[in-house]
């Protein structure tokens, strides 16, 4: 694991490190004890990357009210990883199949579990990794990912034992369902009622897959994209049960003179 | 209003009433001063009544942990009021019907329709009663209800203006679809995915009737009774976000000399 570059604010420190040529980023305390600490690993969205806003916002809770670590990698062909010849041929191709009237869902579910051939041990080699630093230590794990998310968090949270749990959601059983049965620890699963990408009624179907005693369904009006902000609310407050560290209001927040990129401080995020 | 009694314990004022032939009972902060503090109305499930455990137990969370006032009243022919005899007709005829094959659900939901008719005006007077004493004033209004709590909620919360945030569930669409569709304050809505009395695609409708912007579907795995203990730190959060303040750790807990009529002092719930 090669560390590229550490800011902190607000807070909160953030390392961005490559791994084999996977390039993450680690949250943790800033000016945490070196003590093992519960940790989130964040699964991005489809055409989204490790520091996108809504990982930023959630890493950055996760951090100051939970005493958290959480960590992202970009998933193949996504932030600063190169394209991959094979995914733009299959988008390409599932681009063709859609236009010839076949139905979406299950051509973005088994683009996925391909994808997902090659995350789950990516992800399972970070976990190591990021579990050996003394800042973080072997704590409890939880998993957060939804749409692509979940299509690559479903198979991962089904092979990792670490994983005790996990908040999914925006995906459906088409590829997924054999993985979902194995998955047997507590979920929070989110749906989007009026889905564009993903049929109700798939959605539904993952949910029901899963072979957790503790499972929660959390449906919300709206669109794919559209998940309210107060659901972050609702998965802080599901870590805080599982993970063994309750979430409260922010912890010993130390204003850092580290600049971010953007060049201002972070804002905290309210 | 008439007050019979009060007690004081852990924090809690609990002060039983009668209005107009309507026993109450209302929760507030032990000491708290004389200003207009939010107020959840509580609708107790069928059989049960307004001192019931699971009653008791979200009314202590309310005011100690957010310092807002709670207040339940008990339906017709339950708790400490006399039996009603139509509703004992009807009763016993749709146990016939049942028993001849029919659906259970449009019975029950056509029940609680009726019972409804006397509670809507019965609970607008006592929001009435309640808002106009000192402790309690008139600040936002929650309401929270399941199964016969929804079945009478859903058109309590249509017709009451001052409600502007509500939980409710375990009931469906059956008799309330039309009442659901004035609704148009957030609500949070409890689907038990095995629930035996209300089919699921019943609960899914009533869900889909309300018309409200900001709408959250909270399904567990389970039967009707089974809705799982962290829910009520849901409802919690919810009336956080709704009612102007935030719930978080117990508020200013005084141990009271007082005796609960159990003979033991109330233990602070968890």
């Amino acid at each position: 694991m090669r560390f590229l570059s550490e800011t902190s604010s607000d807070g909160v420190r953030e390392q961005l490190f490559t791994l084999g040529g996977i390039p993450g980023v680690l949250w943790t305390p800033d000016g945490g004890e070196a003590a093992s600490r519960p940790l989130v690993f964040l699964g991005h969205g489809g055409g989204r990357h490790k520091k996108a806003p809504e990982v930023l916002t959630l890493a950055h809770r996760l951090v100051t009210e939970c005493g958290f670590a959480a960590v992202c990698v970009d998933v193949p062909a996504h932030g600063d990883r190169p394209e991959v010849e094979e995914y733009d041929r299959l988008a390409t191709e599932n681009q063709a199949r859609v236009e010839a009237g076949e139905e979406l869902a299950p051509l973005i579910a088994a683009f996925q579990a391909r994808v997902a051939r090659q995350t789950v041990p990516e992800w399972r080699a970070v976990l190591d990794a990021v579990q050996r630093l003394d800042h973080v230590g072997a704590g409890p794990v939880g998993y957060w990912g939804v749409s692509l998310g979940c299509g690559l968090g479903v198979p991962f949270v089904a092979a990792e034992r670490r994983v005790r749990a996990a908040v999914l959601g925006l995906g459906g059983a088409s590829a997924s369902a054999d993985a979902a049965a194995r998955i047997t620890v507590p979920v929070q699963f989110l749906v989007q009622w009026e889905d564009e990408r993903v049929p109700r009624e798939q959605s539904l179907a993952l949910f029901d897959a899963l072979a957790s005693e503790e499972r929660t369904l959390h449906a919300n009006p709206g669109r794919h994209g559209e998940v309210p902000p107060f659901e972050l609310d609702g998965a802080l407050g599901f870590f805080s049960r599982h993970l063994g560290r309750r979430c409260g209001r922010p912890l010993n927040l130390r204003r850092g003179s580290a600049v971010s990129p953007s060049g201002e401080p972070h804002s905290r995020v309210p």
